[in-house]
Protein backbone atom coordinates (compact mmCIF):
# COMPACT_ATOMS: atom_id res chain seq x y z
CA UNK A 1 0.00 0.00 0.00
CA UNK A 2 1.55 3.28 -1.19
CA UNK A 3 1.67 5.80 1.93
CA UNK A 4 -0.43 9.09 1.49
CA UNK A 5 0.68 12.62 2.13
CA UNK A 6 -1.68 15.31 2.93
CA UNK A 7 -0.89 18.84 1.69
CA UNK A 8 -1.15 21.90 -0.01
CA UNK A 9 0.69 22.10 -3.33
CA UNK A 10 2.01 25.47 -2.73
CA UNK A 11 3.19 24.71 0.55
CA UNK A 12 7.29 24.82 1.50
CA UNK A 13 7.08 22.09 3.91
CA UNK A 14 3.88 19.87 1.70
CA UNK A 15 6.71 20.78 -1.05
CA UNK A 16 9.99 19.39 0.70
CA UNK A 17 8.66 15.98 1.43
CA UNK A 18 6.91 15.70 -2.06
CA UNK A 19 10.41 16.58 -3.33
CA UNK A 20 11.78 13.53 -1.15
CA UNK A 21 9.32 11.10 -2.50
CA UNK A 22 10.78 11.76 -6.11
CA UNK A 23 14.38 11.41 -5.57
CA UNK A 24 13.22 8.42 -4.05
CA UNK A 25 11.18 7.53 -6.71
CA UNK A 26 8.64 6.64 -4.29
CA UNK A 27 5.13 5.46 -4.75
CA UNK A 28 2.46 7.51 -2.99
CA UNK A 29 -1.10 9.37 -2.92
CA UNK A 30 -1.68 13.11 -2.42
CA UNK A 31 -4.67 14.37 -0.94
CA UNK A 32 -4.72 17.99 -1.11
CA UNK A 33 -5.74 20.27 2.15
CA UNK A 34 -7.24 23.45 0.97
CA UNK A 35 -5.46 25.67 3.96
CA UNK A 36 -6.78 28.27 2.43
CA UNK A 37 -9.81 27.27 3.87
CA UNK A 38 -8.80 26.34 7.17
CA UNK A 39 -9.46 22.70 6.39
CA UNK A 40 -6.32 21.84 8.33
CA UNK A 41 -7.66 23.23 11.96
CA UNK A 42 -11.00 21.13 11.32
CA UNK A 43 -11.62 18.20 13.85
CA UNK A 44 -10.82 15.90 11.81
CA UNK A 45 -7.32 17.03 10.00
CA UNK A 46 -6.81 17.58 14.21
CA UNK A 47 -6.75 14.18 14.59
CA UNK A 48 -3.98 13.73 12.63
CA UNK A 49 -2.06 16.56 13.74
CA UNK A 50 -3.10 18.17 17.00
CA UNK A 51 -0.79 21.41 15.89
CA UNK A 52 -3.39 21.65 12.63
CA UNK A 53 -0.49 22.16 9.84
CA UNK A 54 0.31 20.68 6.47
CA UNK A 55 1.80 17.81 5.74
CA UNK A 56 0.63 14.91 7.21
CA UNK A 57 1.90 11.23 6.04
CA UNK A 58 -0.24 8.14 6.68
CA UNK A 59 1.80 4.55 6.25
CA UNK A 60 -0.76 2.16 7.54
CA UNK A 61 -1.78 2.62 10.94
CA UNK A 62 1.02 5.33 11.17
CA UNK A 63 0.42 8.83 11.33
CA UNK A 64 3.27 11.45 10.93
CA UNK A 65 3.59 15.27 10.98
CA UNK A 66 6.23 17.68 10.10
CA UNK A 67 7.81 17.63 7.39
CA UNK A 68 11.18 16.88 8.38
CA UNK A 69 10.37 14.02 10.48
CA UNK A 70 8.41 12.90 7.83
CA UNK A 71 11.54 12.53 5.80
CA UNK A 72 13.72 10.89 7.85
CA UNK A 73 10.81 8.13 7.61
CA UNK A 74 10.88 7.94 4.11
CA UNK A 75 14.54 7.43 3.82
CA UNK A 76 14.59 4.95 6.71
CA UNK A 77 11.52 2.99 4.60
CA UNK A 78 13.46 3.42 1.44
CA UNK A 79 16.95 2.90 2.58
CA UNK A 80 18.53 1.13 -0.14
CA UNK A 81 17.60 4.48 -2.21
CA UNK A 82 18.85 7.24 -0.25
CA UNK A 83 22.34 6.72 0.26
CA UNK A 84 23.37 9.93 -1.92
CA UNK A 85 20.97 12.07 0.09
CA UNK A 86 22.10 11.53 3.71
CA UNK A 87 26.07 9.79 3.12
CA UNK A 88 25.38 7.30 5.86
CA UNK A 89 28.16 5.14 4.66
CA UNK A 90 30.61 8.28 5.82
CA UNK A 91 30.33 9.64 9.14
CA UNK A 92 31.76 12.86 8.51
CA UNK A 93 30.00 13.87 5.60
CA UNK A 94 26.80 12.52 7.18
CA UNK A 95 27.09 15.16 10.03
CA UNK A 96 28.05 17.83 8.07
CA UNK A 97 24.71 16.88 5.29
CA UNK A 98 22.86 17.19 9.25
CA UNK A 99 24.77 20.11 10.27
CA UNK A 100 23.10 22.28 6.99
CA UNK A 101 19.88 20.58 7.47
CA UNK A 102 20.06 22.58 11.02
CA UNK A 103 21.16 25.74 9.26
CA UNK A 104 18.04 25.25 6.81
CA UNK A 105 15.72 24.91 10.18
CA UNK A 106 17.01 27.67 12.10
CA UNK A 107 18.66 30.07 9.72
CA UNK A 108 17.57 30.19 6.45
CA UNK A 109 14.08 29.46 7.17
CA UNK A 110 13.24 31.50 10.04
CA UNK A 111 14.95 34.38 7.83
CA UNK A 112 13.28 33.46 4.29
CA UNK A 113 9.78 32.39 5.60
CA UNK A 114 8.21 35.38 6.66
CA UNK A 115 9.15 37.63 3.70
CA UNK A 116 6.94 34.96 1.84
CA UNK A 117 4.77 34.92 3.62
CA UNK A 118 4.06 38.83 3.44
CA UNK A 119 4.60 38.54 -0.31
CA UNK A 120 2.53 35.63 -1.31
CA UNK A 121 0.20 34.84 1.78
CA UNK A 122 -0.96 38.36 2.87
CA UNK A 123 -1.79 39.53 -0.45
CA UNK A 124 -3.76 36.36 -1.08
CA UNK A 125 -6.07 37.60 1.83
CA UNK A 126 -6.36 41.24 0.57
CA UNK A 127 -4.05 42.70 3.16
CA UNK A 128 -0.70 44.74 1.87
CA UNK A 129 2.71 42.80 3.10
CA UNK A 130 4.03 44.64 6.51
CA UNK A 131 7.07 46.51 5.43
CA UNK A 132 8.92 46.41 8.32
CA UNK A 133 8.57 42.58 8.99
CA UNK A 134 9.97 43.02 5.16
CA UNK A 135 13.38 45.12 6.22
CA UNK A 136 14.03 43.79 9.51
CA UNK A 137 13.67 39.74 7.40
CA UNK A 138 15.59 40.84 4.44
CA UNK A 139 18.67 42.40 7.11
CA UNK A 140 18.24 39.11 8.67
CA UNK A 141 18.15 36.95 5.12
CA UNK A 142 21.53 39.07 4.29
CA UNK A 143 23.56 38.07 7.22
CA UNK A 144 22.32 34.21 6.44
CA UNK A 145 23.29 34.07 2.92
CA UNK A 146 26.36 35.78 3.33
CA UNK A 147 27.59 32.47 5.37
CA UNK A 148 26.28 30.64 2.60
CA UNK A 149 28.06 32.26 -0.33
CA UNK A 150 31.34 31.92 2.00
CA UNK A 151 30.47 28.54 2.21
CA UNK A 152 29.73 27.88 -1.14
CA UNK A 153 32.68 29.72 -2.46
CA UNK A 154 34.57 26.67 -1.03
CA UNK A 155 31.94 23.69 -1.39
CA UNK A 156 30.08 22.93 -4.56
CA UNK A 157 26.84 22.36 -2.35
CA UNK A 158 25.78 23.13 1.21
CA UNK A 159 27.45 19.91 2.72
CA UNK A 160 30.47 18.99 0.60
CA UNK A 161 31.20 18.44 -3.39
CA UNK A 162 27.47 16.28 -2.89
CA UNK A 163 23.98 17.24 -3.98
CA UNK A 164 22.44 16.06 -0.04
CA UNK A 165 18.87 16.18 1.75
CA UNK A 166 20.74 19.65 3.02
CA UNK A 167 20.56 21.61 -0.70
CA UNK A 168 16.89 19.48 -0.95
CA UNK A 169 15.81 20.96 2.12
CA UNK A 170 16.44 24.72 0.38
CA UNK A 171 14.53 23.96 -2.52
CA UNK A 172 10.36 24.79 -1.58
CA UNK A 173 11.11 27.98 0.02
CA UNK A 174 13.61 29.13 -2.18
CA UNK A 175 11.66 28.61 -5.44
CA UNK A 176 8.95 31.10 -3.99
CA UNK A 177 11.77 33.69 -3.17
CA UNK A 178 12.89 33.56 -6.60
CA UNK A 179 9.16 34.05 -7.62
CA UNK A 180 9.38 37.17 -5.40
CA UNK A 181 10.33 40.86 -5.62
CA UNK A 182 13.05 39.45 -3.44
CA UNK A 183 15.50 37.30 -5.78
CA UNK A 184 18.00 39.79 -5.41
CA UNK A 185 19.07 37.95 -2.40
CA UNK A 186 19.55 34.91 -4.48
CA UNK A 187 21.30 36.36 -7.75
CA UNK A 188 23.02 38.73 -6.08
CA UNK A 189 25.89 36.62 -4.68
CA UNK A 190 27.31 34.33 -7.64
CA UNK A 191 27.98 31.07 -5.43
CA UNK A 192 24.87 30.98 -3.82
CA UNK A 193 23.16 31.68 -7.51
CA UNK A 194 25.60 29.12 -9.16
CA UNK A 195 24.08 26.41 -6.21
CA UNK A 196 20.26 27.47 -7.03
CA UNK A 197 20.56 26.83 -10.91
CA UNK A 198 22.40 23.56 -10.22
CA UNK A 199 19.98 22.51 -7.26
CA UNK A 200 16.84 23.75 -9.34
CA UNK A 201 18.07 21.75 -12.92
CA UNK A 202 17.18 18.60 -10.81
CA UNK A 203 13.88 16.69 -11.98
CA UNK A 204 12.41 15.65 -9.01
CA UNK A 205 12.77 19.18 -7.72
CA UNK A 206 11.05 20.21 -11.20
CA UNK A 207 7.96 18.07 -10.51
CA UNK A 208 6.95 19.90 -7.77
CA UNK A 209 7.85 23.14 -8.51
CA UNK A 210 5.73 23.42 -11.47
CA UNK A 211 2.39 23.00 -8.64
CA UNK A 212 3.33 25.25 -6.35
CA UNK A 213 1.94 28.68 -7.99
CA UNK A 214 0.15 30.51 -5.70
CA UNK A 215 -2.85 31.49 -8.35
CA UNK A 216 -3.17 28.21 -9.03
CA UNK A 217 -5.01 27.75 -5.75
CA UNK B 1 41.10 11.51 21.78
CA UNK B 2 38.13 13.02 23.73
CA UNK B 3 35.55 15.25 21.78
CA UNK B 4 35.56 18.81 22.46
CA UNK B 5 32.87 21.46 23.41
CA UNK B 6 33.01 24.60 23.13
CA UNK B 7 29.52 26.59 24.97
CA UNK B 8 28.29 28.03 28.15
CA UNK B 9 26.84 26.38 31.43
CA UNK B 10 23.67 28.61 30.72
CA UNK B 11 22.78 28.38 27.41
CA UNK B 12 20.32 26.12 26.33
CA UNK B 13 21.72 24.64 23.03
CA UNK B 14 25.00 23.78 24.65
CA UNK B 15 23.15 22.20 27.91
CA UNK B 16 21.15 20.17 25.15
CA UNK B 17 24.49 18.45 24.01
CA UNK B 18 25.95 17.98 27.73
CA UNK B 19 23.15 16.48 28.79
CA UNK B 20 23.61 13.27 25.52
CA UNK B 21 27.17 13.63 26.15
CA UNK B 22 26.23 12.35 29.94
CA UNK B 23 23.56 9.80 28.60
CA UNK B 24 26.04 8.19 26.69
CA UNK B 25 28.52 8.26 28.91
CA UNK B 26 31.26 9.64 26.61
CA UNK B 27 34.49 11.18 27.48
CA UNK B 28 34.85 14.83 26.45
CA UNK B 29 36.52 18.01 27.27
CA UNK B 30 34.29 21.62 27.75
CA UNK B 31 35.46 24.92 27.03
CA UNK B 32 33.84 27.57 28.28
CA UNK B 33 32.37 30.57 25.76
CA UNK B 34 32.06 33.44 27.48
CA UNK B 35 28.79 34.69 25.28
CA UNK B 36 28.25 38.01 27.43
CA UNK B 37 31.19 39.30 26.60
CA UNK B 38 30.78 38.16 23.04
CA UNK B 39 33.65 35.92 22.50
CA UNK B 40 31.50 33.61 20.17
CA UNK B 41 31.54 36.43 17.69
CA UNK B 42 35.10 37.02 17.81
CA UNK B 43 37.36 36.11 14.30
CA UNK B 44 38.77 32.71 15.84
CA UNK B 45 35.43 31.01 17.08
CA UNK B 46 34.04 32.52 13.76
CA UNK B 47 36.14 29.99 11.74
CA UNK B 48 34.30 27.35 13.90
CA UNK B 49 30.58 28.19 13.44
CA UNK B 50 30.00 31.76 10.64
CA UNK B 51 26.67 32.33 12.83
CA UNK B 52 28.65 33.00 15.93
CA UNK B 53 26.65 30.89 18.30
CA UNK B 54 27.30 27.98 20.53
CA UNK B 55 27.69 24.82 20.93
CA UNK B 56 30.54 23.99 18.72
CA UNK B 57 32.05 20.46 18.42
CA UNK B 58 35.39 19.47 17.90
CA UNK B 59 36.39 15.79 16.98
CA UNK B 60 39.81 16.02 15.46
CA UNK B 61 39.63 17.44 12.45
CA UNK B 62 36.19 17.59 12.13
CA UNK B 63 34.43 20.59 13.33
CA UNK B 64 30.23 20.82 13.49
CA UNK B 65 27.78 23.36 15.11
CA UNK B 66 24.31 23.17 15.17
CA UNK B 67 23.26 21.30 18.80
CA UNK B 68 20.75 18.63 16.87
CA UNK B 69 23.31 18.10 14.58
CA UNK B 70 26.33 18.03 17.19
CA UNK B 71 24.13 15.26 18.93
CA UNK B 72 23.12 12.98 15.70
CA UNK B 73 26.84 12.98 15.49
CA UNK B 74 27.72 11.89 18.92
CA UNK B 75 24.89 8.88 18.79
CA UNK B 76 26.32 8.31 15.70
CA UNK B 77 29.45 7.97 17.43
CA UNK B 78 28.46 6.36 20.37
CA UNK B 79 26.18 4.17 18.47
CA UNK B 80 26.21 1.03 20.70
CA UNK B 81 25.17 2.99 23.31
CA UNK B 82 21.91 5.16 21.95
CA UNK B 83 19.66 2.51 21.28
CA UNK B 84 17.14 3.77 24.10
CA UNK B 85 17.48 6.95 23.07
CA UNK B 86 16.52 6.44 19.30
CA UNK B 87 14.37 3.56 19.15
CA UNK B 88 16.35 2.55 15.96
CA UNK B 89 15.33 -0.70 16.37
CA UNK B 90 11.71 -0.20 15.68
CA UNK B 91 11.22 2.24 12.68
CA UNK B 92 7.59 3.43 14.10
CA UNK B 93 8.82 4.72 17.56
CA UNK B 94 11.88 6.31 15.98
CA UNK B 95 9.62 7.68 13.21
CA UNK B 96 7.38 9.15 16.82
CA UNK B 97 10.83 10.34 18.63
CA UNK B 98 11.70 12.23 15.27
CA UNK B 99 7.98 14.10 15.19
CA UNK B 100 8.43 14.69 18.69
CA UNK B 101 12.05 16.04 18.46
CA UNK B 102 10.47 18.57 15.25
CA UNK B 103 8.11 19.36 17.47
CA UNK B 104 10.44 21.42 20.19
CA UNK B 105 12.40 22.49 17.43
CA UNK B 106 9.05 24.11 15.33
CA UNK B 107 6.58 24.66 18.13
CA UNK B 108 8.32 24.08 22.20
CA UNK B 109 11.48 26.07 21.30
CA UNK B 110 9.88 29.37 19.56
CA UNK B 111 7.18 30.00 22.16
CA UNK B 112 9.80 29.10 25.49
CA UNK B 113 12.60 30.41 24.21
CA UNK B 114 11.94 34.04 24.14
CA UNK B 115 10.07 34.71 27.51
CA UNK B 116 12.98 32.76 28.99
CA UNK B 117 15.66 35.77 26.70
CA UNK B 118 13.02 38.55 28.40
CA UNK B 119 13.33 37.15 31.95
CA UNK B 120 16.87 36.08 31.86
CA UNK B 121 18.84 37.53 29.49
CA UNK B 122 17.27 41.19 28.93
CA UNK B 123 17.66 41.67 32.99
CA UNK B 124 21.09 40.75 33.16
CA UNK B 125 22.08 43.46 30.70
CA UNK B 126 20.26 45.71 32.77
CA UNK B 127 16.97 45.95 30.66
CA UNK B 128 13.51 45.57 31.79
CA UNK B 129 11.45 42.67 30.26
CA UNK B 130 9.45 43.03 27.12
CA UNK B 131 5.91 42.31 28.37
CA UNK B 132 4.18 42.62 24.94
CA UNK B 133 6.59 39.67 23.86
CA UNK B 134 5.84 37.67 26.80
CA UNK B 135 2.50 38.27 26.78
CA UNK B 136 2.38 37.19 23.11
CA UNK B 137 4.82 34.18 23.71
CA UNK B 138 2.67 33.07 27.15
CA UNK B 139 -0.51 32.62 24.37
CA UNK B 140 1.64 30.86 21.98
CA UNK B 141 3.06 28.50 24.26
CA UNK B 142 -0.46 28.12 26.20
CA UNK B 143 -1.65 26.68 22.73
CA UNK B 144 1.36 24.64 22.65
CA UNK B 145 0.85 23.07 25.83
CA UNK B 146 -2.26 21.83 25.40
CA UNK B 147 -1.36 19.69 23.11
CA UNK B 148 1.36 18.70 24.72
CA UNK B 149 -0.85 17.73 28.10
CA UNK B 150 -3.02 15.94 25.89
CA UNK B 151 -0.38 13.77 24.14
CA UNK B 152 1.24 12.97 27.57
CA UNK B 153 -2.32 11.96 28.86
CA UNK B 154 -2.76 8.98 26.61
CA UNK B 155 1.39 8.55 26.62
CA UNK B 156 4.13 8.49 29.38
CA UNK B 157 6.55 10.22 27.32
CA UNK B 158 6.52 12.30 24.45
CA UNK B 159 7.28 10.02 21.52
CA UNK B 160 5.50 6.80 23.30
CA UNK B 161 5.93 5.17 26.51
CA UNK B 162 10.03 5.07 26.84
CA UNK B 163 12.13 7.67 27.36
CA UNK B 164 13.72 9.30 24.15
CA UNK B 165 15.83 11.92 22.72
CA UNK B 166 12.65 13.87 22.08
CA UNK B 167 12.02 14.38 25.90
CA UNK B 168 15.81 15.09 26.72
CA UNK B 169 15.68 17.55 23.77
CA UNK B 170 13.34 19.60 25.66
CA UNK B 171 14.85 19.56 29.20
CA UNK B 172 17.13 22.83 28.82
CA UNK B 173 14.71 25.23 28.29
CA UNK B 174 11.99 23.52 30.79
CA UNK B 175 14.89 24.27 33.20
CA UNK B 176 14.81 27.79 33.07
CA UNK B 177 11.23 28.43 32.56
CA UNK B 178 11.00 26.34 36.02
CA UNK B 179 13.11 29.28 37.42
CA UNK B 180 10.89 31.93 36.16
CA UNK B 181 7.76 33.58 37.34
CA UNK B 182 6.41 31.51 34.13
CA UNK B 183 6.62 27.85 35.29
CA UNK B 184 2.67 27.90 36.06
CA UNK B 185 2.60 27.02 32.26
CA UNK B 186 4.11 23.29 33.29
CA UNK B 187 2.63 23.55 36.63
CA UNK B 188 -1.25 24.07 36.01
CA UNK B 189 -0.94 20.82 33.72
CA UNK B 190 -0.97 17.87 35.76
CA UNK B 191 0.36 15.76 32.88
CA UNK B 192 2.48 17.84 31.91
CA UNK B 193 3.65 18.20 35.30
CA UNK B 194 4.21 14.42 35.98
CA UNK B 195 6.38 14.26 32.77
CA UNK B 196 8.33 17.25 33.60
CA UNK B 197 9.02 15.63 37.54
CA UNK B 198 9.89 12.32 35.87
CA UNK B 199 12.36 13.78 33.28
CA UNK B 200 14.36 15.96 35.50
CA UNK B 201 14.88 13.37 37.77
CA UNK B 202 17.83 11.74 35.57
CA UNK B 203 21.17 12.00 36.33
CA UNK B 204 22.17 13.23 32.73
CA UNK B 205 20.11 15.90 33.34
CA UNK B 206 20.87 16.58 36.94
CA UNK B 207 24.11 16.93 36.66
CA UNK B 208 24.04 19.54 33.85
CA UNK B 209 21.09 21.36 35.47
CA UNK B 210 23.02 22.47 38.41
CA UNK B 211 25.46 24.66 36.11
CA UNK B 212 22.77 26.43 34.46
CA UNK B 213 22.26 29.54 36.78
CA UNK B 214 22.44 32.83 35.00
CA UNK B 215 23.52 34.72 38.26
CA UNK B 216 26.44 32.09 38.03
CA UNK B 217 27.72 33.86 35.10
N1 LIG C 1 7.47 22.63 11.07
C1 LIG C 1 6.31 22.21 10.29
C2 LIG C 1 5.62 23.45 9.77
C3 LIG C 1 4.30 23.15 9.10
C4 LIG C 1 3.66 24.41 8.52
O1 LIG C 1 3.95 25.53 8.96
N2 LIG C 1 2.80 24.22 7.50
C5 LIG C 1 2.16 25.33 6.81
C6 LIG C 1 2.36 25.21 5.31
S1 LIG C 1 4.09 25.29 4.85
C7 LIG C 1 0.65 25.30 7.11
O2 LIG C 1 0.07 24.26 7.33
N3 LIG C 1 0.05 26.50 7.11
C8 LIG C 1 -1.35 26.66 7.36
C9 LIG C 1 -1.62 27.28 8.70
O3 LIG C 1 -0.73 27.98 9.23
O4 LIG C 1 -2.72 27.07 9.25
C10 LIG C 1 6.75 21.28 9.17
O5 LIG C 1 7.90 21.37 8.75
O6 LIG C 1 5.95 20.44 8.72
N1 LIG D 1 20.12 26.41 16.49
C1 LIG D 1 21.35 26.65 17.24
C2 LIG D 1 21.15 27.84 18.14
C3 LIG D 1 22.42 28.28 18.81
C4 LIG D 1 22.17 29.45 19.76
O1 LIG D 1 21.21 30.21 19.60
N2 LIG D 1 23.07 29.59 20.77
C5 LIG D 1 22.92 30.62 21.77
C6 LIG D 1 22.99 30.02 23.18
S1 LIG D 1 21.65 28.88 23.47
C7 LIG D 1 24.07 31.62 21.63
O2 LIG D 1 25.18 31.29 21.20
N3 LIG D 1 23.79 32.89 21.99
C8 LIG D 1 24.74 33.93 21.92
C9 LIG D 1 24.43 34.91 20.81
O3 LIG D 1 23.25 35.00 20.41
O4 LIG D 1 25.35 35.59 20.34
C10 LIG D 1 21.71 25.38 18.05
O5 LIG D 1 20.77 24.61 18.35
O6 LIG D 1 22.89 25.16 18.33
Amino acid sequence: MAVKLYGAPMSTCTARVLICLHELQAEFEFVPVDTFAREQKQPSFLSKNPFGLVPVLEDGELTLFESRAIIAYLLEKYKDRRYDLTREGNPKEAALVRVWMEVEAHHYNPAIRPILFETFVASHFGKSPNQSVIDSKRDESNQVLDVYEARLSTTKYLAGDFYSLADLYHLPCTRHLMKSPHADLILSRPHVKAWWEDVSSRPAYQKVAINMDFDAV
